[in-house]
């Protein structure tokens, strides 16, 4: 069983590590020049991308049919993104913008995260999610979001979204970051590389290494 | 025939207006706290808005429904737009994004203009939208852009949006700004208040008067 | 034993909410001016903080004693901090910094957590304490950390802070923000208000709702 | 005669693509060391120019006579432009500022047109200039500047500048970018590569083919 | 005769004043609507300045004729300066950019100075002005700059103008900032309110206190 | 007597090379990804510093004990600084922040200079240290500052510190900068490369050139 969730879980790691993979740009510095289309090879690493030549840039390069449809949400947690941030969609960088599709089977909860250089503006695109964040003094906003309504979440706050409607849902999130980077605090305690030390997950949680431990087995996948 | 073309004009003049309204923002500075909800009606203009008291905060200062349903697309262009700006959308204050809903008629062009204070993400909803815009040395990239694809068009470049496909169009625009800014070319020459210098539109376009009052005649209810 | 738990853990709170009412503020925008103390009691909420008259602003303005010495630390985390962000230390206001001191008992920690608008330089002036950070791809970096040393969160990352001393530690943790934001994901979880719904708590940790309620019962008093 | 026109516009396409190449800059982020003399030849292109080794710098670095004289005026609008964007004085790198000096032949016209990355500040040197911008909307703002007179067009607005004296105008337009970029709608329809499609046009200025084709012509050159 | 000079070096104090109390920007923040011209005389103070209602915003919030002729340079540096920073030319408010005209006598100095917010561009109007300025490193680069010819300081460096042509000599200072701010080394330490310490200056210069004194009484009019 | 006061001089040249050398960063661009640790190394130079491969970037990396214990004040002002900027902690590379640790003697002074990229907030270690700073209208603000306490710096703004206390001092300067920069106006008059001409020296200080010279010679060593 463990296995199995195991494999199934790894579906979500791949959505965490792609958005982690792309460098995460928040309320980006404004851009230099007509466009700057990211070299994704380029031997010299920045903060960003280099740009391709301009002249070997074309039309489709500010073009991207990432998100035309969504992947199998049958894991765990019923959820799945695909992204278009800069390291998917090349033409993004340096222009503070990036989309990611995120699609939840129903009762599919997207797990509460926060992302460390963007805000969120939610559009729903089929079905009805239930969309939350929580501030510094621990208040909760929420709100059942229906299609083509929208619902935003300040920049690095905890949020979630949940599937409350009857069938699948679809929405999209819009980031003003050409990658908006990804905290996921579960994933961040319990699938960490190395293991994040036993004593700060008991002292956390205020529990015993047994009860720890089994929480954390849940995770083992990621 | 000219009234009511004017008649139907006016519909593109208040989205016009609506965006320009809304204070546009472009690649704005971060936010200093979890939220600033836009007090639309403060006594003291502020560069962008003051915050409503965060303790009258409640969840739907998050959420719109502003584009839920697409107004009439009954004029000459085609077009309609339905903005969820800082002004129409007041939880955006300070938080760097916003989004455009445009509907096309078949045949409907959204008309050469530029955001002065964003780049724009277009995410097609409806049909087969070709999107164009040019670059400073007037190269043109250009792309049909069909459902759930993407097309970045850069900050400040002119561009135009034009409904190719047999039915409806519908396409969202995500800006990193609260508020991008509008400026149309045509508007901006024809239908001014006061109205442009004879001598200059016929300079811009080394025409004559006549010629000129003939394609200005078209604008008139701008 | 809840109750007295419960006491105690209000000073964990008080600290949340010390940080959450003072403007968080990250990469903050440049002052416009030599200086704008900030005027916490204007009358108009804006993004940050008015100025005071500049005539009224003397020496002491510019100072603030509020970290000579730390608050007790004893209660179930054995942490406590004691903050000098712009709403506590008003000079701050428009100048991009602000400091927190952070006490910890032997075994103590500073649970997980991260700043929304804000990097975070650890300094530590006594014991020994072990700062770790975990990245968009659950990679954990961390290290030991003594007298005068140096360690550096990245801006939005979930980090925490350990005492792995024999005595007692004290660190300042100095952020390019005048008011960093906190978001800490266990109380952003379980003790919200109002509630996080259950369902988001057993679908986010996998679990049933009775293993849920223990677990949250340890956070009644936040 | 389309000949003649179409060699003198070139003067004024000469313009448009030196503003263009040049990596236009807007509200540029701030540097971060004393100075980054741009390496206009780097194998590396990026957001903005790689720098110089400091080690080779030397005064002429922060030093352009480019602006001395003005070239000639000779072509259907009566004016032409010289510019010290970052390109042509790469000492301006990081530094958010550069200038372009107009000059006027009476009765000549810098057509309406947009800098997509910069506010400008219009110092007349001689002569009499009238200065026009438009708002979003379409509000018309003017004035007739004389030497040493200013007039400031916000970030991203079309603007003209119409030479109403009786001899030459020269002026200075000062950009808070270290290239502002440039947006001449009228080349943007009628001068592009590939060309716009003649659906656009048509529909953009409400005329049939034949209207359009003759008011294209007169743009051949560019 | 320390009388007269205090007399006339008040009119450079005047002009360090007016720079001062403009509230200085560098690389300032973007502006969030088409213009926000500045309400000098609004009640509350923000980071830099409200805005004047819109509907009462003409032609001329938008012009200045500050700089059309300079001021008497009969005072011991052979100096004088006219700003249209946002102060004196409110329409400049939010949009980044400001300029200050200054007249050197024949031999006149504009003395060593930097600007905490702003990188400086200098446009020689007329005569031959050496500009000059040092790095961290206290490097110098400098330059004999005539009409029409550019040269750059960047941000906050240190540097001065002094007229080394036959006759009188005008340039134009730009500043990426809608006001700059000014630090005066010397005035700074010679002219401050309450006065420097003697300790803090005789510690400064290695010198004793007669020394000092005699080198302050020459600034004890500012 | 000028050669040993030369060696020792030059300690705090080489504090002053140090802090030039670390590329300043104020107010700096956010980042682009979650971290990006300097290439101090690499070949290409770009504002700021490209990054490490991320692969290779290890625990030590976020971390410094630059500051670990104080050098020498054995010189003339009886000073002497550490830092960890960007150049000595490439760690801090895209996060805005860095730190300098200065040593005083009895009496010691850090003479009067700014930081052309940064505010700087003292927080005192040990002993009581005055610090203070003038305005654009040169108002002195002052304090004396005790263990644990505060002081800030408004950004560019000409400052100083002096040990008032009976023993020695030690004080952590922080910066919203990776690199703030330094601007000491009495190096960068008498101890700049090439040497400041006589004239400006003269002329700056109302003195004859025997006077300046006389003051010069104790900086020769710089």
């Amino acid at each position: 069983m463990a296995l199995s969730r195991s494999g199934m879980l790894q579906v979500l790691l791949v959505v965490a590590v792609a958005l982690a993979v792309a460098p995460g740009v928040l309320s980006d510095p404004p851009p230099l020049q007509d466009f700057c289309v990211a070299d994704l090879k380029a031997a010299t690493a920045i903060d960003g991308f280099p740009c391709k030549p301009a002249s070997t840039v074309v039309d489709d390069d500010f073009f991207s049919a990432a998100m035309v449809s969504g992947p199998s949400t049958d894991n765990p947690f019923g959820v799945n993104s695909t992204r278009a941030t800069v390291s998917a969609f090349p033409g993004l960088n340096t222009l503070g913008l990036s989309i990611t599709r995120t699609d939840l089977a129903p009762g599919g909860i997207n797990p509460p995260h926060s992302h460390p250089r963007g805000s969120e503006l939610v559009l729903v695109l089929k079905g009805e999610v239930m969309v939350g964040f929580t501030t510094a003094t621990n208040q909760l906003f929420s709100k059942v979001v229906k299609e083509n309504e929208l619902y935003v979440v300040p920049r690095g706050l905890q949020h979630y979204q949940l599937n409350v409607g009857k069938g699948d849902a679809v929405f999209m999130a819009m980031f003003d970051a050409q990658s908006p980077g990804l905290v996921v605090p579960t994933l961040g305690l319990f699938a960490t590389k190395p293991a994040m030390p036993m004593e700060v997950l008991t002292k956390t949680f205020l529990m015993g290494e047994d009860e720890v431990s089994a929480m954390k087995s849940k995770f083992v996948g990621f």
